[in-house]
Parts: C-alpha cells; sequence; structure tokens
C-alpha cells in the first residue's frame, strides 16, 4: 500500500495549485504548473478537477471558507444585540477582506478575477453572506428593535449592497487609506438607525 | 487671420482625444494618434497638454463634467423635499453611469482606469458628488425631518459609500443585471429612514 502522502487526493491538488497561484498569480498559473509541483502527469490533475476553471474556482472556494469561518460564529452570538451582531459581522467581513488583500494578494487577485467573470463560487458566496445577515435581520425584528415592517432577505441584500465599498474586491485598494475603518462606523450608525425608526 | 477651424485649441484637442480614445481604447490610444487626427505634430499637442496623464484627465473631467451636469439641479430643486432630492440625485447618478457604461464603453473604461489610478480628477469628483450630497443633508437637517445631531459632511461621505455599488465604475458589470434598480430603491428606503431617526 503506498503511503497516504502518494495518494493523490483533491486536498493535495487545492494546496499545491494555492502554492502555484501564489508563485505565479492567477493570470500566468497553469495546470501544467500544478501537476509539476506534485510530481504527476497534468491527465492525473484532470481527472479531480475536470477544467482549469473548476480547478481555480475549488481553490477560491476553499480559501473563501477559511477567510469567513468566523462570521458564522458572529450570527449566532446570543450574547450581542442584533444591532451589534451587525456591526460585528460587517466589521469582521471588512477586516478579514482587508488583511487578506495585503498578506494574500495571488489569492486574493485570484478571487477577483472570478469576480469579473460572475463565476458560481462568487454568487454562492455572496449568497451565504446574504443569508447570514437574513438571519441577523429575523433576530432584529423578532426582539431587538429593529422595525416589523423589514423585509428580513430584501434588507440583507440592501445590507451587503451599502457596505460593497468594504467587501467588494474591486474596491481593496481604498481599503488602505487612512480613516476608512471610521467610514464604515459613520455608515454602520446610519444603517442601524435605518433598521430601528419606527 | 487663420479661419477659427484652424487654430489648434485645448477643446479641439479634448474632441480630437475623445474620438481617438472611443476607436482605440484606453489602453492602445497614444497622443500620436491624436496629433495625427488633427493633422498636426505631436509637438503642438504636448504645448497644450504636457503628458498623456494631463491630456487623458482633462479628457475624463470634460466627460464627467457633461455626464454629471444634471446633478447640480436637482440638489438646488426646492421645490422637492430634501429626502425626495436624495432619491432623485442617487437615481440620476446611477442611471447616468449605467447609461455611460453601455453607450460609450470606452471612455468610461478610461474613466475606470484614472479611478484604478486614484487620480486627481476622480479624487475631484467624488470631494464634488461629497458637497453635493453634503448640501442635501444640511438642507434636510435645516427643515426636512433629518436628525439634527448628523454631522452633515460625515453623513454626506457615507451615503455615497453606501450607494458604491450602484456609482463606482468597478461594479459596471453588476448594472445589467435584472432588479439592479430595486435594489437601489430598497437601499435609498433604508438610508432615508436613518436619516429621519429620532
Amino acid at each position: 500500500m503506498a503511503p497516504t502522502s502518494d495518494v493523490l487526493t483533491a486536498d493535495r491538488i487545492l494546496e499545491a495549485t494555492e502554492e502555484v497561484l501564489r508563485r505565479h498569480g492567477p493570470a500566468k498559473a497553469t495546470v501544467v504548473d500544478v501537476a509539476r509541483a506534485l510530481g504527476v502527469s497534468h491527465g492525473s490533475v484532470y481527472r479531480h478537477f475536470r477544467t482549469k476553471t473548476a480547478l481555480r474556482e475549488a481553490v477560491a472556494q476553499r480559501w473563501l471558507d477559511r477567510t469567513h469561518q468566523g462570521l458564522a460564529g458572529i450570527v449566532a452570538d446570543g450574547d450581542l444585540a442584533p444591532a451589534e451582531r451587525l456591526r460585528t459581522w460587517c466589521r469582521a467581513l471588512f477586516e478579514t477582506k482587508r488583511r487578506r488583500s495585503v498578506g494574500d494578494p495571488e489569492l486574493f487577485a485570484t478571487f477577483g478575477v472570478l469576480a469579473e467573470e460572475n463565476s458560481a463560487i462568487v454568487d454562492r458566496h455572496v449568497a451565504d453572506l446574504t443569508g447570514q445577515l437574513t438571519e441577523i435581520v429575523r433576530a432584529g425584528v423578532a426582539g431587538g428593535g429593529f422595525r416589523p415592517s423589514l423585509d428580513p432577505e430584501a434588507t440583507a441584500a440592501a445590507l451587503l449592497d451599502a457596505t460593497s465599498r468594504f467587501h467588494a474586491p474591486y474596491h481593496a485598494r481604498e481599503w488602505q487609506r487612512p480613516g476608512t475603518g471610521e467610514r464604515l462606523e459613520t455608515l454602520l450608525d446610519l444603517l442601524v438607525a435605518g433598521l430601528r425608526a419606527s
């Protein structure tokens, strides 16, 4: 029996692809580079991921899952009032994206490329985030002082739209400017006031 | 005396540059192309605009002025209550940008390139828009039912941030999706409620 590390799993391919993307960037990284890094034929890689796009999407999905794993915990945090949950969640999303755009620029750029292509991964990611915000709005309407007339899903979409400048990858360059965190706080004050208004 | 049309004015150069940008796109258009279109040497163009960047910025400025000339009228429209002025202004900004991104894609792309370079033109444009929103917020605080505790300038910046998805050129691809206008309306409802909340 071959030792575990010799078995070509999807996970090993994804790890190698991340490294290749970090080294070459999304424009230049190829499946052949990934196969070479693993010491296998590119046919072996294609047996796990049918196309280069499928591979890149799977890497982006894994990276997104890892990047945003803290957000679900905030949604579920009953110790925070819904308005505070919303603020904490938006700050966490912004800080995580800002950190990644600086600390892991090649994978961040990969995600940006996928966003420009309107990929299914990005659509699913946006749906996930909207779902989490919907839960927060629902909790706020149920007893957190938010207006009962709010439609939780439409409101969640509006909140995600309203904070685009602080999470959409196109805006990454703006996140380094001084005062960006304060601008998010002013925006959150306005949004929370809008959710509470009677 | 030479007839007026033979005098090389800054305006004639800008008009020719617009045409060259439309034909070649921002990546390929050169000052030599502009000079050729005018039947002059590129030195003559450089006497009016010292660098290619200066020329491109002047074209973008002219295009922005033309594109957004209707907005100031909305700010000054005393027949509209401030909340309605805000809605009308945001809709007009969105609709104008959406129309330009489809109908004049090369100049829109030029503006996008300048935005990515954080050019002074874009900074000034953002400052203009923030100034107009500041006036609307001031009018709202003075007697339009907006909260008196609002800081008009910081609130104006928050409103511009909040609507980034509907005016920042990076998001142009999203503007063609069905339901985008409705999403802006939901966002405006939330923002107006936040401005009015006591």
